[in-house]
């Protein structure tokens, strides 16, 4: 992509790759969370859920993410960076923003479940810890959720088809 | 190592041989933390700080004991597992502690400006997530705990050094 393009995306745009991920993971037979990692306004990383297919109990779209983003920059410390995810944060994935020092968190919906950035924790926001993130919620919340809802809904009933 | 040494071991070898890995860390120049994880009473997983070398933001010591382990069983779910680490897991290895479904965590000392397992966070008993795990410390805590000190303060001193 073009320097001068990737300077005019909004964040819908960043979010609507990172949906773009969440669709492949569905399609892959993955729980649909997708995350891309931006920096000076272009996109560094692209991560989504792989856990199956890895069979890595890391592999969650943000940690993907933060990998490649890690590869391109050939540093641990994610300075001036933005992770946008379908999904709020797990506690595992909070932690890793937290461990690269991203700045900033956009996601899309609230995770009631295990969501450890607003729902269960607020661990961004800890001030004991060396690192806080500016958090933005609510990027094309809907989409993100229905696309998880659907998914389960599949998932539920193929297993309740006779063999 | 035979199978019939492997099921003498106790609690304290399998964290002599995380202390190892601290070691080996801390020769490496990162912080000096190690880990393994224990199936049957064998290791199948060891992991040491390698955040510098790697420039990877996950490359906790817990972090690459349960992607060695999730090789070896070739399954993302680490049932029947102990994780044995030097330190109190931060948020980002207590969360993938709890996405590997490790049955029981064994640390050495106390992080009171991390620790996400009993310091700032209890995560490993929150009964709103999927999965709980057993956790016992202070199992070599002040060998592990020597260490840290002595890094931190050699580091310390190399960088008042006039240059």
């Amino acid at each position: 992509m073009a320097d001068q393009r990737a300077q005019q995306m909004t964040e819908k745009d960043y979010m609507a790759e990172a949906m773009r991920l969440a669709k492949e993971a569905a399609k892959a037979g993955e729980v649909p969370v997708g995350a891309v990692i931006v920096k000076d306004g272009k996109i560094i990383g692209r991560g989504r859920n792989r856990r199956e297919e890895s069979n890595r109990s890391l592999s969650h779209a943000e940690i993907e993410a933060i990998e490649e983003a890690n590869q391109n920059l050939g540093s641990w410390r994610l300075v001036d960076c933005e992770l946008y995810v379908t999904l709020e944060p797990c506690p595992m994935c909070s932690g890793a923003i937290l461990q690269a020092r991203i700045n900033r968190l956009v996601y899309g919906t609230k995770d009631p479940k295990a969501g450890a950035v607003d729902s269960l924790y607020q661990l961004l926001a800890d001030p004991r810890l060396n690192h806080q993130v500016e958090v933005v919620s609510g990027v094309l919340a809907d989409e993100a959720s229905l696309l998880l809802k659907e998914f389960f809904l599949k998932l539920r009933s193929s297993k309740n088809k006779p063999e």
